[in-house]
């Protein structure tokens, strides 16, 4: 069969690491797909030293890649929004199917890109935006696609999950640990998109859209890092039971689509607890399967390129298929996404995590909990340590309640004359 | 879009579950496929209980099924060798598609089934076969095709994996916990198929044909079960910080394929170590990706029902694509599969535990450390019980060496006068 013609935009780590697999498994891959792939044109601004384009031709003009007539898939691998969004249009634009890693791109445009693809009847594939080489859009949109989901959770910021496995094993704080995810590369000089979560609500912005078939809604995704999080919460979360991760959740109630990402005490015996170091693991809870769970590194130059190529093979694959039998963008077919809204914070419905100091006078306790009692919270376990200080940290972990009711719990009790400063919640999945 | 009708052969479990799957999520299913997916016959030797086919054409005659014009895509779920094989055969003669869950058949009749299909240009989907309703199939085949796939580890029966956690919490012996297995029916009367390994072996033939692109070759597959496990053994690997599991392994080597089931110890940090109860669970070990792990459940009505339904849909999807751009049934296009041999278990590597009794007669542990020297085999611990005894347990924990010089070892071992009995050998792998 014809080979199929691909152009690379981008040879940062994920392009170059896209090149180098496709040139060393050129064979591997061709013997599944059927047919040779190509790289027909890289364009980048500068050369990549881990890469040898020698008998590629190579442009600083990506959008030249774009309009090469020459190419049949445009691979975007230059990261951002703006460059990238004109880039991936002006692909399709032109008749190219399309792969990309960017996840920022696809949840945040995503919307705009699917339409302008159904148009102009081509495929726009995006696994390595999520979870870097673990195929969770595939096994989500194709494996699971008898299901009704019902909810999924997940670890999809390696930077995330290194700093607090740190801090977890060896005690570290987390500004230690940060500057330490700096120098090894984890961790960008700004480290906000990872740290503060923006990165893992695009993730799961994209994986709530494929397992519930709503369009993307970044902008009402609940977003918190995990900078609050103290070497004391992770201990008494040690003491609880729990661990301390940085998860994605989303999860389909009555009233609409919960979509949040924030720091979340996870029963130590869960697998997703014992997912450390930068590694990644997504969760999935459909009606006929029950629980699935995917794991895997969910970044580097190479584990990226795995999924950017698996895509590039199976848009390969639909070629010939025509539009109405192929996999849809969002895995529920365009005209078929649900309208069901997506909940604000305050409707969202989880266990707590408390942290308060408070004086050790009689009745202190008795008022806390009165006003617990008030919002219908139950107490799961309460830890109050003694000390020889005025004031002592009580912990409290509290069963499932409204986020608004705990809001207004958190208040009062913060209203006491007995507490000083404010409590510190942290959110609690049984999974 | 045109109906899509399926005929059901085998209305027990699995094709229970499918049949009430299909019709409780028939809104999301086709809201994701684009059409409508209708059973349009059931065939079954009885009817079950827990399904409702009122409305539904049911025959005891599944060959019916099989040349129903009307059907498009035929269901094996019935098991079994003969009669399935027949029915599958039937059905492709017949230019039906076909889904099965029958791991047995595929292991042992695939190539024949595929070459048939391949002639009628029909599809063949598997995905139920292995690990029930994990996309384990879909993962390897087509979510990783960017990777030379180095090797694959999995606890893929949920028989042995029960009995074996059972025996790791509360130190129960094997016949005692194979009984509670019987009685919950997670076992059968006759448990061999699950508890010798060859259940596990039929799944992990499939499984390492789709990593490594070679043909089904199951009786060429080693097979070791899990009834001579005792208590004993289990206490002495958690001493060494190892879990006993039931594993499949298959690993691509420069002289052939490893294709092995056998009990194995594991590292208890290792997420595979901590995958308990009737769960399943694969990790893959590609070049680009590095390692991957897949978890969820490995049998029952509805999870396997999953798998099937995925399958369903996945063949709709391609019902208009060509057959040179459809996933090739084992992963790799039929003319480029692979004649990498399939190794015999003597030239397999891995680590060792060994266990014998021995005299405590200075001399005795020169003796045994001598041999295993002699077929330079590497110590990695020992642990010597002391005891009151004149016999005593010596647990030998060995690096890696090849399968052959261990046999020499042990027989060497075994000959010596201070030692009584045989030696229980079990493989270590580090994952």
């Amino acid at each position: 069969m014809k080979p199929v013609k691909v152009g690379i935009c981008g040879l940062g780590t994920v392009g170059g690491g896209t090149f180098n697999v496709l040139k060393r498994n050129a064979d591997e891959i061709s013997r599944r797909a059927g047919r040779k792939i190509i790289v027909e044109e890289v364009g980048a601004r500068r050369d990549n030293p881990d890469v040898d384009t020698k008998g590629t031709q190579v442009t600083r003009d990506i959008f030249a890649v774009a309009t090469n007539p020459e190419i049949d898939i445009v691979v975007e691998l230059i990261g951002g929004y703006d460059v990238a969004r004109d880039l991936v249009l002006t692909a399709i634009e032109n008749g190219k199917h399309v792969v990309t890693a960017n996840k920022a791109l696809i949840a945040e445009h995503g919307n705009e890109i699917f339409e302008a693809a159904q148009k102009k009847n081509v495929m726009v594939a995006f696994e390595a935006g999520v979870a870097g080489g673990i195929p969770i859009i595939k096994a989500i949109r194709e494996g699971l696609s008898a299901n009704k989901i019902n909810w999924l959770a997940g670890i999809i910021n390696g930077t995330g999950n290194f700093i607090l496995t740190e801090m977890k094993e060896k005690g570290r704080d987390f500004d230690d640990v940060l500057k330490e995810a700096q120098a090894l590369g984890y961790a960008e000089a700004d480290p906000t998109f990872d740290v503060e979560g923006i990165d893992a609500a695009h993730k799961l912005t994209i994986l709530s859209s494929i397992a519930f078939g709503i369009p993307l809604q970044f902008s009402k995704a609940y977003t918190e890092g995990i900078s609050q999080i103290t070497t004391e919460d992770v201990q008494y979360a040690e003491e609880l039971g729990y661990r301390i991760k940085h998860l994605g959740v989303s999860r389909r109630t009555e009233s609409g689509i919960e979509l949040r990402v924030h720091p979340t005490l996870v029963p130590e015996q869960a697998l997703l607890a014992n997912v450390n170091g930068v590694m990644n693991a997504v969760v999935v809870d459909g009606d006929a399967v029950g629980q699935t769970l995917y794991y895997g590194a969910g970044a580097g130059a190479e584990p990226t390129a795995s999924a950017v190529v698996a895509d590039i093979v199976d848009v390969v694959r639909t070629l010939t298929a025509d539009r109405d039998n192929r996999v849809p963008h969002l895995a529920f077919q365009p005209g078929e996404l649900s309208d069901a809204p997506v909940l604000p914070i305050e409707e969202n419905e989880c266990a707590y995590y408390l942290r308060l100091s408070a004086s050790e006078k009689p009745g202190t306790m008795a008022a806390v909990t009165t006003i617990l009692g008030k919002q219908d919270i139950n107490i799961e376990a309460i830890i109050q340590k003694a000390t020889s200080a005025e004031q002592v940290p009580v912990i409290i972990l509290t069963q499932q309640v409204k986020e608004q009711k705990m809001n207004d719990a958190i208040a009062a009790i913060e209203a006491l004359e007995a507490v000083t400063g404010s409590v510190k919640r942290i959110r609690v999945e049984q999974l």
